[in-house]
């Protein structure tokens, strides 16, 4: 089959890619060509790998062409992160709402026998906390999404649309609802959420990181592994064990950033902690903070999707997947 | 102060119109000029009206110009109708969401010291029965809307839109949901629910009416008098009073289908019911029938907004505001 990952270039596309491959199939069927689309080159290792071919460029550029390359299956994770969206609201729009319409419309264009599978990446941004309106405690699988952000109103608006074009038979469409994922390696990127990433990584190569919200802030989270998990359980999902075609909430660890640093301090040490620093920054606060910490889904029960653990194991599934990013002497 | 009515050629935007120029005022400032934006020329009346000034043409193409003009206040009940986007989906997309985009652009671009007050006339058809994920039995304020058409999607997609412009500062925007409007003048419009109207407005010109759906069908209804009173106290509301950002139900006065045929045999007895002939039609009863029928809202009810006391006071506003197209004797 003939896959095309969006953001393919990006860590969770990379991941992604690099976990099909390493599978050979997916759905059963072989994986014979794997299609990187994004805004830079994908790594090296997947270059060198036959079955990788590069698509560089603007998405929003690239849409029409690929629409006509037939594919079988699509990943679209592509996007502008959080706080670009709220700095720069046209970018927001042409990025995430823009683009994914265009895809969309490409893949029904030249729609032929075979409907291409479509997995899209949506958001915990999706939920914000609206005052006139707060959310539940626990967001279930019918809970209200009330969009705090651009980024979380153009994901919303994005799963409307995989909607439709599912239910008219132009695409066969699912989309998973990403938790904040954490650790993230490499540079911080501009997502709000970023420092729930920088807090670990930072520290682990020896460098200081700021908190911008408080210690007893929840998040939702997932690890990198379980979030790639979830996205392919949800393309191999049949369409009934899915369950409709709103979107899904993958699974979450409800931590507070107390938790994580104490995590942090059980694998690196109180001197990895200290190279923590509190900064209160409000924006930040009132948007991460706004996001919802507690998820109960029977959908993703029914998928067989569990969150992570706890976040010691997520620590140590970065440091694992990272040797050359930690630096210092661990305990573990 | 400037007033835009999109749509306002129409039965609603016409009505509006002729409302807001009998008071005279909107949320205590006089109404200067009011511009009726729509395909075709507004009635002969409003024309009559010094006040009133037409932009006859397809409001995408318009949008640009209308920006420019510094409107004070916006209503925008352009839209292309239910059937109508089921059955062309590039227009459905073009007419209500490309539109209700570009209108939003233009007024961002334009924007001036004064933000302009905007009400998004959205619909209950943003409700739809997902199997997977059932209505409840009552829908509240915070119930997620799971749209099965193309129209329901693109409202609930501009409601997001309108959402997150006015967040941004762009817009004062606020989105009401109306209820299906009956008894609506006239021819039918495409839209699934127009037999709605038309089963009250056939028989009473002696004409034959074709009902699709059974006549144990629920629906949640509104009459043009309570649908537009709706709409300007959202305008009129303070912001504190909306409650957020999130759209609102206008309120709701639920009946079967036979009770509606039993208010029209109390006002033109049982020789105008027997004009009504049951066609069952799948796809409309199962557009119509996956609406929701009951509402609460403790939000509408803040605004002091109330549904409709009965069917058969619909009917005699129909019979009082259209006596000419009343042709049979009453009883009334």
């Amino acid at each position: 089959m003939k896959l095309l990952i969006t953001g393919g270039a990006g860590f969770l596309g990379a991941r992604l890619a690099r976990t099909l491959l390493a599978r050979g199939q997916l759905n059963g069927r072989k994986v014979n060509t794997l299609v990187l689309a994004d805004l830079f080159p994908p790594p090296a290792d997947l270059m060198a790998d036959a079955r990788v071919q590069a698509r560089t460029g603007a998405l929003l550029d690239q849409c029409a062409a690929l629409g006509t390359e037939g594919f079988d299956g699509v990943f679209h994770l592509a996007s502008a992160v959080s706080a670009e969206c709220e700095l720069d609201f046209e970018l927001g729009l042409r990025s995430n709402l823009d683009t994914t319409r265009a895809l969309l419309d490409a893949l029904r264009a030249h729609r032929g026998t075979t409907v291409p599978r479509f997995v899209f990446a949506s958001s915990v941004a999706v939920f914000g906390s609206d005052p006139a309106l707060p959310l539940p405690a626990v967001v279930q699988d019918d809970t209200l999404p009330t969009p705090q952000s651009s980024y979380g109103v153009h994901k919303f608006i994005c799963e409307q649309l995989v909607a439709d074009y599912t239910r008219k038979g132009f695409i066969d469409g699912r989309t998973a609802r990403l938790m904040t994922v954490s650790v993230r390696p490499g540079r911080p990127n501009g997502a709000a959420s970023g420092f729930l990433s920088g807090i670990i990584r930072e520290p682990l190569a020896g460098l200081d990181a700021v908190c911008p919200v408080a210690p007893e802030t929840r998040i939702a989270l997932a690890s990198p592994a379980r979030t790639i998990e979830g996205l392919i359980a949800v393309f191999e999902a049949s369409r009934e064990d899915f369950g409709g075609r709103t979107a899904l909430n993958l699974p979450a660890l409800t931590v507070s950033v107390q938790q994580m640093l104490d995590a942090l301090a059980a694998v690196a040490g109180p001197e990895a902690v200290a190279r923590v620093r509190f900064e209160p920054d409000a924006g930040v606060a009132r948007m991460v903070g706004g996001w919802p910490a507690r998820f109960e889904s029977a959908r993703r029960e029914r998928l067989g999707l569990r969150p992570d653990t706890d976040f010691k194991s997520i620590v140590l599934q970065y440091v694992q997947d990272n040797p050359a990013a930690v630096t210092i002497p661990l305990r573990v």
